[in-house]
């Protein structure tokens, strides 16, 4: 398979550590989407929104939107570690947590709406910054919030203290915290005070899977 | 099963269209987003983003997140009609589909976002206006490239063209495209030059599910 992705770009991230949990080899394309190599044809003719990552299978057909790409990976590898394991309310949870992280905070603040505060509006580069850690924050804390709920949900059900965002294995809702974390400390966001989210990261982070997967280990990467 | 919602938001109205389509019955507990009652412990003490809409289960079990939310219907309820139907490929363009518009329309057009542009930000109305139509019919413009896409792909496969989103039947996509239109057409998106993305709307508003489920039929309906 082949991944056409950009090192900095959070949802590249997130089926970066999917593909490298669930050990599926894939050629690297990096897509500079400063140079906005993602408008031209080559890019942009197979994927209708002409944003990183997509999925291109071995069988030549572009897949793209990332949480997509990896119900995709989890459905046609199901021979390797799952990324929504359990029952459908496992699942229900864990899918919660990647949309919490994929609706909620992501869209607002990714490269294009930023560049629109700042170009179209004439905002300032704090004004940026300062919508940036306020959206990232909220969310955040609303993460840290189901955190806790489910933690008193699973202790109800007997069920062991979650190690990452949801059991004890990478999952769906990892693979969308990690790079959430990974921005918000490049735009410098406060992560005092949310010690179950800032656990689930470090845990994850620790992993094999995510060292591979994450911006400084791609060939593409800059400083 | 309990829905608590508000007839307005289009997260909510993405969960009834599913219920309505599987023929799932529900109470209909209305969350009066304007007033903030999302805000009070009744309800945010139960999950996390303190976000509508919430599905309270028959054993008592709070679930977010729209998209997550069908997806578990999907899963609890298999003998009603599959919100995702079809092979792995089939649910992955399904799903890409549905997070075009919840990951990259509706975030940045939420009421918050809007509130914080005019609020914090100080941009006038028209700046408001503005700022939603662009994003809306940016993001509807890519719906409507991957649809012609699809289009392709499903003629190459000689399978017949989609009467909605994908396929013959309301999926998920519908579920997130129907709203998204009913709230472009309230901000005056211009949504001209869209031929297969309103066609699939046309077809999904014309059906029963829909009707039920539309804004204008829930009980806290306002004009």
């Amino acid at each position: 398979m082949k991944l056409h992705n950009y090192f900095r770009s959070s949802a590249s991230y997130r089926v970066r550590i999917a593909m490298q949990a669930k050990g599926l080899a894939y050629d690297y394309l990096p897509v500079h989407l400063v140079k906005a190599e993602h408008r031209e044809p080559a890019f942009a003719s197979h994927v209708g929104d002409a944003l990183v990552p997509a999925l291109e299978t071995d069988d030549g057909l572009w897949l793209n939107q990332s949480l997509a790409v990896i119900e995709w990976l989890d459905e046609a590898y199901p021979q390797t570690p799952s990324m929504l394991p359990g029952d459908a309310l496992a699942r229900a949870r864990i899918r919660a947590l990647a949309l919490q992280v994929a609706c909620e905070i992501h869209p607002i603040n990714n490269l294009r709406v930023l560049a629109y505060l700042t170009g179209e509006l004439g905002h300032s580069d704090a004004e940026k910054t300062q919508w940036y850690q306020h959206w990232c924050r909220t969310g955040l804390e609303a993460f840290e919030r189901q955190l806790v709920l489910l933690a008193a949900e699973r202790q109800a059900q007997g069920l062991a203290p979650s190690r990452f965002c949801w059991g004890d294995s990478l999952t769906l809702a990892d693979c969308a915290l990690v790079p959430q974390i990974f921005n918000a400390q490049r735009f410098k966001v406060d992560l005092d005070g949310l010690p179950l989210t800032m656990a689930a990261y470090e845990a994850a982070f620790a992993t094999d899977a995510v060292q591979k997967a994450q911006p400084t280990a791609c060939p593409d990467a800059q400083p």
